[in-house]
């Protein structure tokens, strides 16, 4: 390709509002455009790209036994209606009418269509296990849009979707995804940490993200040094260690306190550590029913964790009057007294005399303790694991920050519990659902991700497998003809190059070539001429060197091969 | 492939809705399946062949010069509204809101955002011209969905839009463009008559269709016999030939007629051929202007040419009613007397003494003249060519019917003008708006029209170039450690094998072979061993043959490279 003809050249200038380092560079390189937040164009350079992540992906999927095929885009409402997810899906799923009146959901993900089509044959337990992949345009209504590739509102994702006759054939078929997921991503020269998660919206028992540590990631996770153990805050367990187990139970007191409504008053007025408070908050259910939630000063409650206890309710924090009406004062709830739901963390039973409020307004209550002066409806774990904490092996958990690109979920029975027909006849006759599970990756954001991790202040660094191009051929000087003969070389031996044949100066083409990142850029004039040679530069390297002429399509052929 | 293990088998049951051949053998041999009508699921065989026909469109496309990248299904609807294009297209678009209040249109097609994303680029004369495609699933809310992958809702189109400095440098791309599809079109083994077209929504001076000839097709076209001009019937020009050149004028008569309405009861009173007469037509346009459309009675109007004529309002046919209020008489409505814009077509011209109507009922007027009795504001071509009919310079044109698989459209400034900033910058430094075209292949169509052509009564025929797999190797009673032998040795030789694994009867394999339509099969079994052979079938041929188990990969490169 020659640079002149390239659809999408490098620009200097970039909007302030342009944030994260993979959206300035595929921006300012000529990868991608922006349509309307959280829509992009893929250019020429980026589709080149985004096609050999996805080359490399269905390659993996295919060892890995799965077959490619695809859905329309446009999904019956009904089949998400069949499985209640046009419900509790909610806001990010968009939603159409034809003409003919026709409700569809813009597929964001395709169990139900999926179930539907292998639903349409009679499958037996011979057919299976079976796994169907595509590749699809999906689409979320998010209402934030994060700058550049790692969270948009549409995307190319392959999602993939297996049938076993059960558990135990289905747990097989888990672990080679993850082993394809594996291989995918270190073909991409991504290094991932397989983290347990939570599923969302997808449903099922146990789920994995795969993700790249990167500070710009929306994933915390907590892992073990030696990884055993590595999960999501939203699901990771920790151990709530005794805090003051040699202390002694002492007698409750109420007393003044003329301290305001957060915690760090209470540390401030009483000089103990926040671990020594219970931190109360009353929320209300969808159903608007109270809840009060307890934990241990010193954490956080986690709000998936509450979710599951909830059992998929919604629920929000109360007013300052709803807390009047139940019949305490914000800032000053306790355990004590009101008459509702109480969920309390586990960390509840590792402190002994805590304080807490007394229900009224600047009145503290002193030497509570569990099991002695209040119970819950439930203890149970609620909190996020804190800076510091170990898992419930006693191991030090070390925090990471990741990004998501890829997911594999169990789902069991999930999906054909409830759709109709979603049913395999086993061997001895009798039909029985489907044990499925499902498998995402995200192609747009795996290829912001290289980016953000791949490289320096002068532009990207591609890895080899999906650079776009393989050499970046400059010519500078007076050269033309040497350049478009080398360059046609290249062509007819299949190497990919991208030439810039622009009449520019030499520190523009050299810019322009770090910026793109291709890992080879090869400089021809008349000083390398001289010695009938070509500049060599890795874009890894800091320093270039020369090579014959005659031995550069063989480097270049062995440097691809490495 | 293991078929065992192949998702989407074989069907004998088709509903008696499925009409076409091509619906019936794509649905029974497991290559689509329907999610709802003009949806389809592309199954694991429907895939290998669709991707195989993307792959032939890729690489000629990039032969041609042309630079791949990808839009977001959803277009801002600002931008269809900036070409008026959200009221034109009218019903076929659908659009969409996000939570954000963000409108959308699902894309159908995408000059305008091909526009957007060229004209965020200063671009200068320097950088063009350049031609920009994808492949991305389109979106059209048909009324009608007819059967299989002909005419659908949803479906994966490459479309190619290239911009210019002027006229002259499109019209070579144009060309270009052109042979690019031939050479597409003979790579798929698909014969194409290339015909001028309506462009209809998409705008522009002029555009040609590629027809695959078939009695399914809906595209009615004209040629000579040398091809030399060749018309959709919606565009073609034709002859009108003087009916009665030796005629006198005879003087105006109205006299009682005691007939009906149409054409053949006046058929039948006069004794006379239909094309004495005059065919009038009350319309009502969409502003509610009435207008008169004449033309000889043997002829049918084309309401794609009086589109043109009335620049592209919409209209309707009049009421009894609303012709009575005219001051006629359905069924005797004449060009006489009414007041209202007047539309005649060029064969007014061609007959002395026309009879017509007197715009009172059960009376006609005889010896009508046009120039003598009457005139129209417009004597135009409005009129569909008739069976039989001849070119402008006199050849005999004959009908064709046949199925369009592609089109390209000059555009000019159509969309430039429209759109804001979509110019660049000449070598005169001022801003001129873009010449343009686009180009576009329904990849599903294609695959259908391939079907409907390459079909016997046993199943599909594939052309080798796009057929699933390359092999469909059946083994036949206990050798099935052979089979796996020679199974394994063909993957290793990177040929493409469906191996019918099953423990079923060879009449269903043999049947599933030729349904399947996998240009080569072969069956291995005791009596071929005995042999050290296997039999050798390719699925055009009536005989099989055998051929030596040591020779067989080789003959089969050497058959897929013939």
């Amino acid at each position: 390709m020659r640079y002149s003809k390239l659809f999408g050249k490098t620009v200097k200038e970039v909007s302030s509002e342009i944030k994260l380092v993979s959206h300035r560079f595929l921006y300012q390189a000529g990868f991608i455009r922006e349509s309307v937040a959280g829509r992009y164009f893929f250019l020429p350079l980026g589709i080149r790209v985004r096609d050999k992540i996805m080359r490399v992906i269905e390659e993996e999927m295919n060892a890995a036994g799965a077959q490619k095929m695809v859905t329309p885009v446009l999904h019956p409402l009904e089949l998400w209606q069949e499985t209640n997810r046009a419900e509790s899906v909610g806001f990010e799923l968009m939603t159409i009418e034809d003409q003919r009146g026709g409700k569809f959901a813009l597929g964001g993900t395709a169990e139900e269509m999926m179930v539907d089509v292998v639903r349409k044959f009679n499958v037996s337990y011979r057919d299976l296990p079976f796994n169907i992949y595509q590749f699809s345009q999906k689409f979320r209504d998010e209402l934030r849009a994060r700058g550049g590739l790692l969270r948009v509102r549409e995307f190319m994702m392959k999602d993939a979707y297996s049938f076993h006759t059960d558990e135990k054939d289905f747990a097989s078929e888990y672990e080679s995804m993850g082993d394809a997921y594996s291989r995918i991503f270190e073909r991409l020269g991504l290094s991932t940490v397989r983290i347990e998660s939570d599923n969302g919206y997808i449903g099922g028992d146990y789920c994995h993200e795969y993700v790249v540590e990167s500070p710009v990631g929306e994933s915390r996770f907590l892992m073990t040094k030696d990884r055993s153990y590595a999960a999501h805050e939203e699901v990771a367990k920790f151990e709530r260690g005794d805090m003051n187990p040699d202390e002694k139970e002492l007698p409750l007191e109420v007393k003044d306190a003329p301290r305001g409504p957060t915690i760090a008053d209470g540390v401030k007025l009483y000089d103990q550590p926040a671990w020594r408070q219970i931190k109360t908050i009353v929320f209300f259910t969808n159903d608007e029913e109270p809840v009060l939630v307890c934990l241990r000063g010193d954490l956080d409650i986690c709000e998936v964790k509450l979710g599951h206890i909830l059992k998929g309710k919604k629920f929000r924090s109360a007013t300052r009057e709803e807390v009047e009406k139940l019949g305490s004062v914000v800032g000053f709830v306790s355990p004590l007294k009101l008459k509702c739901k109480k969920i309390g963390d586990l960390s509840l039973k590792t402190v002994k005399n805590f304080y807490t409020g007394a229900d009224e307004d600047k009145k503290d209550t002193l030497n509570v303790n569990y099991g002695r002066d209040f119970e819950m409806d439930e203890l149970v774990d609620v909190a996020l694991p804190p800076a510091g904490c170990k898992s419930e092996d006693g191991q030090d958990l070390s925090e990471g920050r990741g990004i998501e690109v890829g997911n594999i979920f169990q789902l069991g029975t999930h999906y054909s519990d409830k759709m109709a027909r979603a049913v395999f006849t086993d061997s001895d006759g009798k039909d029985k659902p489907f044990y499925m599970g499902c498998y995402g990756i995200g192609v747009g954001r795996t290829m912001g991700t290289v980016v953000e991790v791949f490289n320096d202040e002068k532009g990207i660094l591609w890895p080899k497998a999906i650079a776009p191009y393989q050499v970046y051929l400059i010519s500078i000087g007076d050269v033309a003809e040497e350049a478009e003969k080398l360059y046609e070389k290249m062509l007819s031996e299949g190497i990919e190059v991208l030439y810039d044949d622009r009449e520019e100066r030499p520190g523009v083409k050299l810019n322009d070539a770090d910026l793109i990142g291709i890992p080879l850029r090869l400089v021809i004039s008349s000083r390398t001429l001289e010695k009938d040679a070509v500049e060599w530069k890795e874009r890894s390297e800091a320093e270039a060197k020369e090579v014959k002429m005659a031995d550069v399509v063989k480097l270049i052929k062995d440097y691809y091969l490495k």
